[in-house]
């Protein structure tokens, strides 16, 4: 037999007993840095509302498809309803008197309100108001219903860590027990009367086993206080807030971390990449980024995903707040987070390939 | 030789050689729970209100003396200026147009002000404003100077974890190099702009080497607005808060916990223990506690302390703020802190021997 | 338009826009338990063994496949070459004299040998000689290179995270740079040295960032006597050890949980199941485990997946010491990890839907 | 009336109402750098042994005066029976045949043997048995009693973190209920089955609330071992091991660093001060330390304190290992340690003063 033949017989035995030959495919499977399948891609505000509309007017929401949602889907991610290996995002739409019935599940949930007024969320009994920039948690397996008390119909992004928990294999769910809606306990916005003080918390309030928030509700008002008061004392052209947890201090939820950037408009953030995923969501302003030497404009609503170790710069040409979630708690949990900011040489010669002042340790968190 | 002889000149030659038998004092070293030598003591305002007039009137703040303090030296201390064997605590009276020298030293320091307005702390170049019912932090090592441009006399209380240090042996001090002040930079109240947000933080914000608080002021309107709504929440008689760190939740200093209780008139708290000492200062209001049986009477501007392990409850005649600082930040640290809620009976009886309940390590921390 | 061809055209708008309706799919994305796509499946050491023997003979090592490395591809993951979601698990074959040579990469990876005698692996500068059942480290992002002195073949599985950070899009590599191998510095086996004693460390050993063991060799001597030592003290069937950093006490790699345990013939184990996946490598012995229900016989060499939540119990006919990677440490950073014990009337009657008792955080870690 | 007698009515009156001025004693209690009262003190073996014998001739052991224990009481803290602010040091005897009857208290204790062999202590059931060299933990609030199953006498030392849990006032002690003796379960060392693998501990081994090591034994062979494989590494002219806990890598108990350090005869080490005061027990070999320019000769069975911030040196005249009990834990876990290596310029000079340098934060831990 011939080493072709031979070669072909073995691999065919290889293939027949479940194995794969690593030296085949190393080169993919270990690259010198990150090629994500995930694509830069950006939703437009404007066609992701009107088919929100459409499938408010065609869509009833009950028992087996509790929720009335959109999620952004990656074309670069073989059909899966994902916007990133970890993240899911997507738009929920909740009309005049709806109610989106009680369940709980493994996988963490923020909600950002983009437009409508009048609707809660309860979460585990504390009935939780919200408003146009406002974040709402729904930390892991919290029952959780949304109710529209408003006559009008209510729109929001939800973030979750659903991709990430599916690839674990680790989705529990439930419906809420008996009734489709959770009793609300005493008046709305417990969590932020018990947490929500300024450097002030309730004696006792720190649970070792807790890892999410205890505090459910941040306010938009709230954030827009701290950016200016950030860029006052920071200066431009970006001032980025984290959403923490103030009895940790660590992220909202311990998978995802949430932020709010301003971008003072007209000037050009530095091109930066870093390990990990995130979904963009314009809130409010205008301008464009350029993700790997591909141009997105951007205004109010729309919605981009940044694939891991894409060079990333932004310019805001208003005013722009934009929220973002991104997957870095779970890579710093594993030493795996590491973050670049590139100099105009290197943007101009495209050489982004591993060098030497790669290898020490600084670059990693 | 009889034995009492042999016995004498036994106990001689041990106490030459610099040893000491163990089993002529177990019973002083290991009693069967904590018999403090500090005692429960308290400082009326009109008296210490008053000295420290006086002193601003005989004393002058300069070099080598770069403070006018008056410090509370509990009786039962042996004539050290400690109001606890780990807390100092103390009133300090800056007159106006004066200023104390910028130092720096390893024991951490709180400022909780009780009279006047315009003065501002120097905190590593940072101006903190100070008005009444503020908590200004100066962490361990950093520099700190007191500026009074008012034309009033301000007075405040120092807490100081300086016994503490002092027992460790572990007391650095400097004094500001070249200038008796150090430059403000910028605006003042800089801490505030950065880590005053409610569940939001600059992203990067959280530095694992920091033990202290990064936010340096802390407002009385918050924390009275942080009262209200915890007593809303939870019910009286008694709302507690811990003034924390931001990027940790944890005690806004590393060896202090300070706290603000507010007490609902006419209703007695639960009789409780706790291991470690705390000094309370009346922010406003009136009421008594009672302390190991012993009855205290305050009014605003008081102080006193609670040793440890002593039974206390309190009874605001008017509603009642009190100020606290504790050591239990030290006790957690090494599971040696430990409360007990006491039932009527205990009360009666004044049984409070541990007894079988108290073998589990369900009231250890 | 019909309300059918108003949906159709919905649909097929929503599918332009890149988007996906929540509500066909929650069933799907959202199980009441965790149902995974990886199989339960077993590999015989009969076939890996000949299969590496051959890629001996056929298949050379060199720069770009650096590796002669055949992996477990669990039929149920579409194709990929990997035993779990987030695990790899390979035979690694080193005939006399070869070396594979130096590079190294995000994912961490361990060794277990299984055969022969007298390779060692470089990490870092440290020359770690391996034997049969011992456990070697490669940690996330440290140089390795493999040697075999010896005039026979070896073989060793290989366990990496690599699955995991591949859909972090996390993973970097690098060859080792100008030659192909490392020096090794000073005399072999120098973390053990370090690292070795029986809760002794050398003083400072503890590194705050250091998220992996530094000691990087298990021996399998040690293993065998404290497996011996805790069977003695806890009884059967069942004895557990897990492989943990000296200086931590946690796991010795962040994302993987590396264990070693023995089964006292005859027993049966409790029935239990757990959320995440493991791969197992019979060191010694037989026997067979059932893996919801499906059974699988097993013998020295074998390999064999377990699925996540998939309900699993253990037989030995002889006395044997399986050796298991799982992602536990994964799952409990995120509050994600849940185990059950089933008890008989649970088993007889299939009933593992998740009711009233999972509802407590009792059963999470 | 004068200033001077004002100044003098105006100090009565501070003192009468319990007050101290601060500026009439910065300077004490702040000094530049730590002025320990704890003097630099050796007591020889010679002494404490023949003191040792005559207490076990003169004294019983009973209840209530539970232990035959001589204390190390430095002439610098008053009379107090302390080794240094926060360690007590101690010889303990026990006779052929005696017992030391059963109780718990909060203070955490280590054994370190010295003399004799035959002994167990009985750790919440555990039988330890004990030899010379090793070292045996009773962690805070674990009952213990001391066995003497010989026909000699056998002695050993104490250390204590006693002086540092008086101070907080957070002593509790309890006599062994019933019998004077508690039972002991299985075969002795069963923390040694358990917890005393290379690396290897059982599956869920780690308790997050425990704050003490498990292992509650160390032995002197593997001390022994551990000692020549550092040396090996790392040369001399000093190896210094910690005594861990197996489960956390941090110190076997929580307020109370053990150490061993071997010394290579006739190198003297740098010199080098530090914050935080040691008991040293001279295992074996001979010696001199230089503490604060105070020569100390030493030999098998001495034992000396180290002050705060004392600059020392040692050199060993023939092979010493010498064991060490130190209170950095504590000044650790609050930012408190501080470590200074001298030059031999500053030595000359004895130029000690903080400088500039002192100012970065590197010098602290």
């Amino acid at each position: 037999m011939s080493l072709d033949n031979e070669l072909d017989a073995f691999y065919d035995d290889v293939a027949r007993a479940d194995l794969q030959p690593l030296w085949r495919q190393q080169r993919n499977l270990m690259p010198h840095h990150p090629r994500p399948e995930t694509k830069a891609w950006l939703w437009q505000w404007k066609t992701l509302r009107a088919l929100a509309e459409r499938a408010g007017e065609l869509i009833t929401i009950e028992r087996g498809g509790d929720r009335r949602v959109l999620s952004l889907a990656n074309p670069g991610l073989g059909g899966q309803p994902f916007a990133t290996p970890t993240l899911w995002g997507a738009v929920q739409y909740l009309g005049p008197g709806e109610s989106a019935p009680g369940h709980r599940h493994t996988p963490g949930a923020i909600r950002f309100v983009l437009e409508g007024d009048g609707v809660y969320t309860t979460v585990n009994g504390d009935g939780c108001d919200m408003h146009p920039g406002d974040l709402i948690l729904t930390p892991s397996w919290s029952w959780h219903d949304h109710n529209n008390r408003s006559d009008a119909p209510m729109i929001w992004f939800d973030g979750l860590d659903l991709p990430f928990v599916v690839q674990l294999e680790a989705v529990f769910f439930q419906e809420y027990p008996g009734d489709v809606l959770q009793p609300v306990e005493g008046e709305h916005n417990r969590s932020a009367r018990l947490f929500g003080g300024r450097g002030l918390q309730p004696v006792g309030a720190r649970e070792p086993g807790r890892r999410h928030s205890p505090l459910l509700v941040y306010r938009r008002e709230d954030t827009d206080a701290a950016l200016d008061a950030l860029l006052a004392e920071r200066g431009g052209p970006l001032a980025s807030l984290e959403y923490v947890s103030p009895t940790t201090g660590g992220p909202a939820l311990p998978t995802m971390s949430c932020e709010m950037h301003r971008l003072v408009p007209g000037v050009r953030t530095t091109p930066v990449r870093r390990v990990g995923s995130s979904v963009v969501v314009v809130y409010s302003g205008a301008g464009r980024s350029v993700i790997d030497g591909q141009r997105f404009e951007w205004s109010t609503g729309d919605m981009f995903v940044i694939p891991s170790w894409a060079v990333t710069d932004h310019q805001a040409s208003e005013s722009a707040d934009v929220f973002v979630i991104t997957d870095r708690p779970i890579l710093e949990a594993f030493g795996l987070y590491r973050e670049e900011t590139l100099d105009a040489a290197q943007e101009v010669t495209g050489q982004f390939e591993p060098d030497e002042d790669l290898r020490g340790p600084g670059h990693w968190s």
